[in-house]
């Protein structure tokens, strides 16, 4: 399963380049992921209240054409791997056209709040592997 | 007192207009206000720790001129007025020949760790107090 | 007339206060702002295009309450004042409840691509005027 | 050679878990490669008013411990590879202690102002192999 987020550059996602700045991708690969918990029955919000925090360990990210503001962009994410303390989303982002903008994966491992790794908890580790490709 | 910090334009703040985003000065004052605190012999980061938060409770700022990617900026800052709940500071932004390019002000609220408003503590609005203009 | 504008807070914007940072309401006054103008069939896009730039010279805002992570909030802006080479847009943030969680103004002035006031074009002027308060 | 950049992590660059959000590590990053960019004699404002480009097009990061406000960190950053048309930097993140906060590599290449990617300039080219690892 693929979630599919639309949205659009904001005007201060861009740099003096006039294309946007290569660290949003990794904010719009947050809202990818946690879009595709959401769809799953996941809140990431009610995760972290609960005490379990996925903190990102590690990013990758290829950039393959610059996008601009305003420039209207889908994002498809999916999980590709969960293990028992870690999950990793992986990311296409297309334009309208639907040209490969950038492609990405991130791993997240589990902690508590005090940052120490644990088990992923049963229901969203199932929610996640329900959903893996 | 005026507390002084020097810096330059990182190129993540630039936008398309080749310029530093006007959301960056309430960054750059954020820097202004600690960096004054410390010279006080006050660690915001201490602060929060023990359970006092300062947030900001409302923001002015007049842009004068913009600033470009790499340019050396130097911000004054100074505290502008000391009450029982809060503190004002006000900010001037120059950059190398002096010019102003943008002035400020935030009033920041005392609080606790739920937001509710209580008094600054003592040592912090004595050392506020002191360099206050 | 006023614009609506429907978001959620993103996990990239809060801080470790745990509510939004208060720079990202510059951020979303920038999307209020270019989504009326939308409504008003002018781009702000096509308006960088063709020459037209309107950055920021004055913002304002008072927090009156604060957001937090994934919080749905809704954004009301309104044109408050059009002049000959500048705009002042308004701007009310409220949260599911309908409680007032800020409020601010911005003012933009017209200016060439070399950063020099000019008169808003015709077009975007009416356009502004027909939805001022 | 490795260039050696020392900072704080800002308040504005922490997140609600109170850590730097992974994000910001792009950035300084950024900041690492043009200062040594600069210890070079190459300032990288000048390369793209000159119009010479330097895109981002690979990033990865590896995230070894978390990082809280005003944390001291110190950035290395080598020039890992240079090869005609691209440059690829690598980065070690560390705090006080020397322990690895991060590390990761970055993958930029040359274009022109329109995005088409051209040989690195040979004053840059040359620079950057002066100091390769």
């Amino acid at each position: 399963m693929s979630s599919v987020l639309d949205f659009q550059v904001r005007y201060s996602e861009t740099d003096q380049m006039g294309r946007a700045h290569h660290r949003h991708y990794l904010v719009w690969f947050e809202l990818g992921r946690t879009a595709l918990m959401k769809e799953c029955g996941v809140s990431y919000a009610e995760l972290e209240r609960s005490g379990t925090w996925l903190p990102v360990s590690r990013v990758e990210v290829e950039y393959s054409a610059p996008v601009k503001y305003d420039d209207p962009l889908r994002l498809y994410t999916q999980v590709e791997r969960v293990r028992s303390r870690e999950v990793v989303f992986g990311y296409r982002l297309v334009d309208e056209e639907k040209t490969t903008i950038a492609t990405g994966r991130t791993c997240l491992v589990c902690t508590d709040v005090e940052g120490r790794t644990r088990r992923l908890p049963v229901d969203l580790r199932e929610a996640l592997e329900n959903v893996a490709v």
